[in-house]
């Protein structure tokens, strides 16, 4: 099954993709695709729906973040060996944790504003987890069960910021329109988490082209880790790493300019396509 | 005015301190004191009130977190000369910033559970500012027109997680009820923000007694500065660092065990209580 959110920014409504990616709206029989509406019994019950039987949204349409009222977004570094490389550092022994700003969730193909000063500005695609149901010191073994579905991220990084400012990687991670999800959350039993390909251009330029099954750290391990440091609560996120090909471990660096257009695919879970725009 | 969230977890209802420091029901006059309710305006109307006239809560309640659904719990490390020497790290050219998990937020006398396996269970006794209005690239000059109020905050920190497993402070800074805030929301107009005593015991024995006006990076400066980063909503909070004497900066170090109990105060923040309980 495929859930996502259509409308204005704020203004949202719940739809689900029918068999030939068609839009069916959802509105009147949920909400909205929230951390309450991911419960196990109510997604099933979406699922039972025939989506032929939903209206048809034909007009074009915004996608905004497929998960509302997220409460946590939180994201691993350097979990692909390729990409630890590039940027110079080594290989971790245990998943590097982060955490992005809430305000920084974007729509799958929203604009995204180059932040004021900014030189460094990279993108990074990643697939994400969604969660399902409250998870707290949760074991490998039983880390699955937490998941409502995966999501396509781009954990857009302001390599100054990140990196060259003091503290911690947060500041460089949660400027507005850094967390483009979606166009859709993907429930777990369409989803080969272990074997998708992943790609992203900038600017017509592949820059990415990698595989969830190279990363060091899989989804259950994640989910499992986290958990032992925060309670995961429904529709909380986690973004689970990029492989190599962002600007920072090219030679020189090549960082986002304004008019840039990333777009980026995870298999079976949806394409994006961002502009970069000048700061507000 | 000060103003407070008061009943069961999860069931807190708003709630207003007279001039003798007893609570008044603000119930049916707010609906809670969250992010839409510290609108300037809506506080405004709040300060006209007479709260003699409003109904005194004369039974023992629990206070919770005087703000709801804050969307960011942003920190400031370092903040304090003695603090950044005691823990071993020079005087930061910036502020030193991360984020504390929004699952982690607390009432002041609630239980902290120490997560299972812990060793390095430290306290951060800090004054939190509370935002009212939305904030952007704010400059110094106007950034506290932006600040609705400000809180007592215990910035508990599991010091192994922090620092001694790879990546960012946040895997220490998140768990479950490390971070105790209130008992109330004060604001500006009753805080001389600059010069406010801080205090707090372990069991009985004084280990933090700082002064808010020791601080490097003065609370406009913190405001402008993290709006750099993310936009502020109203309801967000920023915990604006330590002063020296946490068990991390003692020789030897000296960290929390279950039975201990923590005294927080903050000139005219209030005072908080919490007892460290087993993890579940």
């Amino acid at each position: 099954m495929k859930l996502a959110r259509i409308g204005p920014k704020g203004q949202e409504r719940p739809a689900m993709l029918d068999a030939a990616l068609q839009l069916r709206d959802l509105s009147g029989l949920v909400d909205d695709i929230d951390g309450a509406a991911l419960h196990p019994d109510k997604l099933a019950r979406l699922a039972a729906l025939d989506p032929q039987q939903l209206p048809l949204i034909s007009a074009p349409v915004r996608y905004g973040p497929p998960v509302a009222r997220t409460s946590k977004f939180i994201a691993i570094g350097l979990n692909y060996r390729d990409h630890a490389a590039e940027s110079g550092n080594p290989v971790p022994k245990e998943p590097v944790m982060f955490m992005k700003a809430i305000s920084a969730i974007a729509g799958p193909d929203d604009d995204v504003p180059m932040p004021r000063g900014s030189t460094k500005m990279d993108w990074e695609i990643e697939l994400g987890i969604v969660v399902g149901t409250r998870a707290r010191y949760v074991e490998k073994a039983g880390a699955l069960r937490h998941i409502a579905g995966y999501v396509l991220v781009n954990d857009i990084s302001e390599r100054f910021d990140q990196i060259e400012r003091g503290g911690t990687w947060d500041k460089g991670k949660g400027h507005d329109g850094f967390g483009p999800v979606g166009p859709w959350l993907v429930t777990p039993d369409e989803v080969d988490v272990g074997a998708l390909e992943m790609t992203l251009d900038v600017s017509g330029h592949r820059r990415q082209a990698g595989n969830t099954g190279n990363m060091i750290f899989d989804v259950a391990t994640i989910l499992s880790y986290v958990s032992q440091f925060v309670t995961l609560e429904p529709g909380d996120m986690i973004a689970t790493g990029t492989p190599a090909g962002v600007g920072l471990g090219m030679k020189p660096p090549l960082y986002l300019s304004v008019g840039d257009e990333m777009r980026l695919s995870i298999t079976g879970l949806g394409e994006q396509r961002q502009r970069v725009v000048a700061s507000v």
